[in-house]
């Protein structure tokens, strides 16, 4: 096996997270001694938002969504309640703007957590500090994506590690220059990590062993910088909202003309 | 190290691939005797079009481009000309249709495997038969995305492997139904080679061991059944072009309208 050779597993023995709960001190535990240098932990985010008590009662699921919504991006009736894909505080793009009612206490729903960067900082500090070892973190969440079906694990928060491989400027194996090529690792460790963890397991935490490459200093850009601004997206709004926008447009264009005729 | 360990490596010392190369020769030397049952190979498309020989003359780069391309989704100018985003024949959302001039000789550029899928199912069956092993092949690609920065790997052709990990009807840690979540383990699986593989390194394949619960018969459906069809994507054309359509049917009504008075 040369050149790098990637480890990724999932300790077992984490307990039900409560609001409260040590997650730096949980996690060393149940990671046990095995952290080294370089390795990357990848936290899903839902046991983050348990831990800062991100939890509200189901009955306001639909205000809970509302207050995390910047902006409704796109909605489709699916014939079982309507699908909204949305813009939250925190940019991301996703279903129901990230409120979660999986893996909760009954009558309960997640909000994502209030800044997965600051999470994901909190938590490299203390476990660094804690086990002496120059570790990475990534928080990670389950999102939806348009143009391909299911879902992939993605980085919304990261401390200590590279989120982005820039090769611009890097040559290929034929001298020319890569001029496209910004590989956003953050995302790929999330989605190599939920190889492992699995959606029902209770395994929420994974570790990335042999990209020691990828992690450095607590000041390294975190995932807020994957985020791409909705006004250079160019997929920022539906299809069928954008269309409506062009249609409500030219119609207000059109009786404005007949007003000023 | 509990549960599921995933181990995730890139041979080294795979050739030049050429139009002709024995593709399952070169890959079963490189990984030498390594081979288990269960293991997952992830094959860079580009290899594979070399060995296809799906490759033209730079000068047709614009042609090959709209060879390839069903439907121009979105456009850009980005001042340094303009990118477009296009559904290409696979029905893969892509920048360029996937045609790609990096890494390959001078001259020329590489189009996407005719048929990806294909591909990696004769790709499985000669290393299957060559090795006595039951693996799995993904051929991958690179590519962007709507809302996130940067680009992943992401599978376009899959063979003898489980493409979607569907938790829906099993139940989560409170025994509430799972009802959203199909995970894309086919995207995740190339995205975690990608990590081994990077960009420049002239490694193109990756194995991917642990995981052999996703290994499955040759008969398993392939990396087009993760392609959801336009006609059920909110996101099926660019917000600017969306609006522009909204835009000419409000004014053809219009004039319409102007036309019958």
């Amino acid at each position: 096996m040369p050149g790098v050779v990637l480890t990724v597993w999932a300790p077992e023995g984490i307990p039900e997270i409560v609001a409260g709960t040590d997650l730096a001190a949980v996690i060393a535990e149940a990671v046990g001694g095995a952290l080294e240098d370089g390795d990357i932990l990848v936290v899903t985010s839902k046991i983050v938002s348990k831990a800062e008590g991100r939890i509200v009662a189901a009955a306001d699921r639909e205000r809970a969504i509302a207050d995390e919504t910047v902006r409704v991006v796109a909605t489709r009736d699916t014939g079982n309640g309507v699908t909204r894909i949305v813009e939250n505080r925190l940019g991301i793009v996703a279903a129901a703007a990230g409120v979660d009612a999986s893996n909760t206490p009954q009558g309960t729903v997640l909000l994502l957590p209030l800044d997965p960067d600051a999470s994901a900082h909190a938590l490299c500090a203390a476990i660094r500090r804690r086990s002496g070892t120059r570790i990475g973190v990534i928080v990670s969440d389950t999102l939806g994506r348009p143009w391909r079906e299911g879902q992939t694990d993605v980085a919304i928060g990261a401390a200590g590690v590279h989120v982005v491989d820039d090769f611009r400027g890097s040559t290929d194996t034929h001298g020319r220059p890569l001029t496209m090529t910004v590989a956003c690792v953050a995302d790929e460790l999330a989605a190599a990590a939920d190889l492992v963890k699995g959606k029902t397991s209770g395994c929420p935490v994974a570790v990335v062993r042999g990209l020691a490459r990828l992690v450095g200093g607590l000041d390294l850009p975190g995932a807020a910088s994957i985020v791409r601004p909705a006004e250079r997206d160019l997929f920022r709004w539906g299809s069928d909202e954008a269309y409506a926008q062009g249609l409500a447009a030219a119609r207000a264009e059109a009786a404005r003309r007949r007003a000023s005729e």
